[in-house]
C-alpha cells in the first residue's frame, strides 16, 4: 500500500477503504508517512470530504492509536461532556458537580487553555492547592468515593490526533467537519466514558458559523459515538458572545460558584443545566424533563455546591474559598472600561475578548507560557444591556497595569454599542441532536 | 507575511498577490517554508487553480529562482523546443539538425530519462564518445561555429521547480494545468532562448488525456511565454502510441538517422518536420508553408543529416556511425515477439511500452541507476498494421536475456490486436496554439 495512491484516490473524490485509513493513521503515529504527504491528504479531505464510514473508521483508528482509558473500575454509567471551544466557558466546573450531585459519576479529563480560549485545568489550578495531576488509581478512587474528579490529560491519548491536529493547524485544514468530528470523538472515545454529551457552539465566536454547519458536525459526531458503542447527544448552542460575565481564571471560579449557588448569569445557568440534564438522561435517570428538574433541585437544595466543595477538598484545594470567594487570589490592579457612547450592547466578539484577556495574562500564546490566574475581563453589563457614555460597563484585571491601555483598545473593538436595542436576545439553545435525529428549537 | 494565510486564501479560491507568490517561491528555495505547508498549498492549487496573472508570476519567480542562461553571445534568434514527455520521443535529435541546417541556431539543454520515459541526453551518450557535458563557453562557441549543440542541464536552473516537482510527484499534485505550465515554462525561460516551440502530447500515453485539456495547457504556456517576452507556439499532437518504431537508446539513434535521411516512420517524420517548421517560423524565416518547404528540402538535399554528423563530431562522438549505424553498440541478444493472434494492431499503450523497455535496461527507476544503451523495443509492425498469429511483429533487445519473459508479458499487455481494423489512423497533428489563438486541424 502506498500513501501516494491514498492521496490520489481521495483527490479524485473516491472513498478510502478501511485498510487505507488504518495504514494512514498507523503511518502518522509511527512516523513512516512524511508530513508533506499527510498534509496533502488533509487538504484533499478538506475539498472532497469523508463519508460516514470513512469518518467512523478514521475516528476509531485515531482513538486506538495510543492509550485508551479503562474506567470499568468506576461503578455506574460514566458520562463525559465536551464543548467545541469557547471564550468564558466554565461549564465543566459547574456541570460536573451538578451531575455528581444527582448520583451519576463524572470522571473528567480536561485541557489547558491556548490562544484565545481558556482551559478548565488552568481555572481549577487557580484555586490554591488544587491538584489536577492525580495518579490513575487516585483518580478512580476519588470518583468512586464522591462521584466526581477533574484531572489534566494523563497517558498518551489519541497520539494520531495530536499529530494530525498540529499539521491541520499550520496548513489551513482545521475547519473540515469530518476532521473536526474525528478529532473530538477520538479523544472522547479514548477517554473511556459510556456516554458523551457534546456542546456544539455556533455563531461568530465559534468554529461553526452557521446552524446548518453546526447540525452537520453534531450529526456526524453523534453517528460516530453511537457506532463506537457510546450513547451520544449533542446540543447546539449560541456562541455569538462570551459565555457568562467573567473571562479569566479565578474570576471564572467565582462565577462558577455563584452559578452553583443559583446566582449565576442567565445564559450560563441555562446552558449548564441543559448539559447536566442531558448527561443524566444518557445515564438513564429519567426523561429529559425529569432530568432538568433534578438539576434545578440540586442547585436549590445546595447539593451541587456541596459537591463542588467536596471536589476542591478531595483534590487538595482550599475548600473555604467556596464559601468566601474573596479568599481567592485577586489582581493587584484593575481598570474600568467606560462606554465610549450611550446605547445598547448589540454584539460582543468572543474571540477578540479572548485575545484581550490573554493579553492581560489570563491565557498563553505558547504551551510553555505561564498564566496570571488573577487576570481577565469582567462584564458589568452584557449583551443586550443599555450603557451610558462614560459609565463603567466592564473591568479589566491584571498584575501588569501597563497592559491595560492595549487590552482596553482590543476589548473595545470587540464590543458593538448601537443606538437601537436588539429586537430580542439571540436564542441560546438552538437545537439537540440524538441518534434519533436533529431537533431545532 | 505568513504561509498559513497564503494556503488559506488559495483554499478559499481567492487569487494570491504577486508578493504572496514571491514569498512562497522564495521560501521554497531557501527552505524557510516547511514541506508540509508547500504540499498543502499545492493541493489547494490543484483544486482551486491559478489565474493567468498568478501563473505568469509563479513561472517568473521560479524561472529566476536560480541561474538564468545568457545566450546573448550566440548570434541570431535562438529557438528552443519542449515536449511534454513521451515514449520513443527522439524528436530533439532530429529537429535540432533540421533547424540548424536551415540557418537558425539551436542551443539546447536536454534531460535524462526517468521511469518509463527516455531522455535525449541518454540517447546521445549511447553514441561512443559523445560528450554532453560541455563548459558554457564551449557550448556557446559550438553553437556559433556550426549552429547546433545539445548538452545536459548545467547550472542551477529553476531550483524552485526542482523542489516543487519533487513534492508534487509524491503528493498526487502533478496533473494540475497551471502547475505543469509553470514548471515547463520556468525551465524554458531560464534556458535563455528567444523563442519556444512546445509539443503538447494528448492521448492515453500522455499527461493530457483530452484535447480540451491539452488546448488549455497549450494556451496557458503560450500566454506565459509571451508575457515573459518569448515568442511561443504550441503544437498539440497525438500520443495514443509511442512515437516511431524504436524505444531505447542506440536503436532510437538509428531511427533518428534514418528519419534525417528521409526514411523514417511517417508519424515521426511528420511531427519532426512540423516542430522544425514552427521553430523556423518563430525565427522569422517565412510563413509556415515556406518553413515547411525549407525543412523538407533540408532532408532531401542531405544538409540535415550533415548537421547531425557535424554535431556528433563536434561533441567528440564517433561520426562514422552516422553513415554506418551498424557500428553502434548492439545488444548481444534479442527476442522475437510473435503475435498471439491474427488481426490488426488497434492500440499501443505508450506508458506500458516504456515500462517494458525500462525493464529491459533502457531506462532507470532511480536517478542513480545505470542504463543498458543497447536495450529496448523495436516495432516491425505498428499501429494500424495487420499481423498474423505466430509471426514476429516486434523485437526485444537486452544484455540480460533472462529479462525477456517478463518484458514480453508486460509488452503484450500494451498491445491490443483486434479483428476489425481501425477505421482510420488517429490524427497526428491535432492543433496549434499561438498568441493569436488556438486552431484545431
Amino acid at each position: 500500500m502506498r500513501m501516494y495512491d491514498i492521496i490520489h484516490r481521495k483527490r479524485e473524490g473516491l472513498p478510502l477503504t478501511d485498510e487505507e485509513i488504518r495504514f494512514f493513521v498507523g503511518g502518522c503515529v509511527d512516523g513512516s508517512i512524511p508530513d508533506y504527504q499527510i498534509s496533502a491528504l488533509l487538504m484533499a479531505i478538506y475539498f472532497q470530504g469523508l463519508n460516514d464510514r470513512e469518518t467512523a473508521v478514521l475516528t476509531d483508528c485515531m482513538a486506538h492509536s495510543g492509550d485508551v482509558m479503562d474506567l470499568s473500575a468506576i461503578q455506574g454509567f460514566k458520562v463525559d461532556k465536551h464543548s467545541t471551544g469557547g471564550v468564558g466557558d466554565k461549564t465543566t466546573m459547574i456541570v460536573g458537580p451538578m451531575v455528581a450531585a444527582c448520583g451519576v459519576p463524572v470522571a473528567k479529563m480536561s485541557g489547558r487553555g491556548l490562544g484565545h480560549t481558556g482551559g478548565t485545568v488552568d481555572k481549577l489550578e487557580s484555586i490554591p492547592g488544587f491538584n489536577i495531576a492525580l495518579e490513575p488509581d487516585e483518580f478512580i478512587q476519588t470518583v468512586n468515593c464522591m462521584g466526581l474528579c477533574v484531572v489534566g490529560q494523563t497517558g498518551d491519548l489519541a497520539p494520531a490526533d495530536k499529530k494530525l491536529y498540529a499539521l491541520r493547524d499550520v496548513t489551513a485544514t482545521v475547519d473540515s467537519i469530518p476532521l473536526i468530528a474525528a478529532s473530538i470523538m477520538s479523544k472522547k472515545i479514548a477517554a473511556g466514558a459510556d456516554g458523551i454529551v457534546l456542546d456544539v457552539k455556533v455563531g461568530s465566536g465559534a468554529f461553526m458559523k452557521t446552524v446548518e454547519d453546526a447540525v452537520r458536525l453534531a450529526e456526524t459526531m453523534v453517528r460516530i459515538g453511537e457506532s463506537a458503542g457510546k450513547k451520544t447527544v449533542a446540543l447546539i448552542t449560541n456562541m455569538d458572545a462570551p459565555l457568562g460575565n467573567a473571562i479569566g481564571n479565578t474570576i471564572e471560579v467565582v462565577e462558577a460558584v455563584e452559578t452553583l449557588r443559583g446566582n449565576g448569569p442567565a445564559a450560563l445557568t441555562t446552558i449548564c443545566r441543559e448539559l447536566a440534564a442531558n448527561m443524566l438522561f444518557l445515564a438513564g435517570k429519567g426523561d429529559i424533563v425529569a432530568c432538568n428538574r433534578m438539576v434545578r433541585d440540586a442547585i436549590l437544595n445546595g447539593t451541587a455546591l456541596d459537591k463542588f466543595r467536596e471536589m476542591v477538598a478531595a483534590q487538595g484545594g482550599d475548600a473555604t474559598v467556596v464559601d468566601d470567594t474573596s479568599k481567592l487570589p485577586s489582581a493587584p490592579d484593575f481598570h474600568r472600561v467606560r462606554a465610549p457612547k450611550s446605547g445598547y450592547i448589540t454584539h460582543i466578539d468572543a474571540e477578540k475578548c479572548g485575545i484581550a484577556a490573554a493579553l492581560l495574562g489570563a491565557g498563553r500564546q505558547k504551551k510553555e507560557d505561564s498564566i496570571d490566574y488573577t487576570a481577565g475581563i469582567l462584564f458589568r453589563e452584557n449583551l443586550g444591556d443599555q450603557v451610558d457614555e462614560g459609565v463603567e460597563f466592564a473591568r479589566l484585571y491584571s498584575s501588569k497595569s501597563e497592559l491595560f491601555t492595549e487590552a482596553e483598545r482590543l476589548f473595545l473593538e470587540a464590543v458593538t454599542i448601537s443606538e437601537q436595542p436588539l429586537p430580542e436576545l439571540p436564542k441560546l439553545l438552538i437545537g439537540r441532536v440524538t441518534a434519533q435525529g436533529a431537533e431545532l428549537y
